[in-house]
């Protein structure tokens, strides 16, 4: 959350609330010392987690396991020049536990388009931050990049 | 661009018409060594450069100017399962010649919020990278997260 930049911040629940309702968002790491970002369709599990499905042998699971990664979500209205964009930051990793598979196979994100061999990773949400921009909305005289 | 996901790759002259016809997307940075990244309006420049407007004392600038970022646009149909994302990958800097910010003020983007001091960052397209997915296709047996 940048502190200058004039937008309303959310509160954690606002932020769920919001991400819930949001399809696909981003990850954002690191890929060959290089900053990389990926949309992926996700859901939330207890307590705000962010749940991805992908390959087992994806380079995504490569780059992100055990790694600490940003999600982001965000919805736009460019004609009203509105809204919001939720970020949690937390540590990445593959789900090993046979047991919290199978749950996540029955309550998991579904793939848009499934393998034979797939996992789930799980971003814990050390850091819930978000904010809103309402139409036009100018504070303390700073100029938006939004 | 992952090598294993099953997305068609697309070329740079694609990846720059699709991102011509997006309003905002998303720069991808550290922050406090923590990955960052931050929804933002903007428009191409010459030869693919992006192009973004912001208040010259805003934490953004302080965070990016000089250092080599990713901007993410992307569209995704949750209806049909397609979509295409776009990444730019290439150093971001401040515009300081008089001239050149003159310019920009005629031609760059337009601010959704003005403030009185503004600056734009151009990254330049040092690497530009695209893929699409076409509804529900898979190719290479692989999983696809998106």
């Amino acid at each position: 959350m940048y502190r200058d930049d004039g937008f309303r911040e959310l509160d954690r629940q606002e932020c769920l609330r919001l991400m819930a309702r949001a399809p696909v968002g981003r990850i954002v790491h690191t890929r060959h010392a290089l900053p990389a970002v990926l949309p992926v369709n996700f859901c939330l599990d207890h307590g705000g987690a962010v749940l991805l499905r992908t390959a087992a042998a994806s380079e995504l699971v490569r780059a992100v396991d055990g790694v600490v990664v940003a999600f982001e979500t965000d919805e736009v209205d460019t004609v009203t020049r509105s809204g919001w964009s939720v970020i949690v930051t937390g540590r990445a990793d593959v789900v090993t536990d046979p047991a919290e598979h199978a749950r996540l196979c029955r309550v998991g994100p579904r793939s848009w388009a499934p393998s034979p061999a797939e996992v789930f990773v799980r971003i814990e949400p050390e850091l819930i931050t978000g904010r809103e921009l309402i139409a036009g909305h100018t504070l303390r005289g700073t100029r938006l990049p939004f």
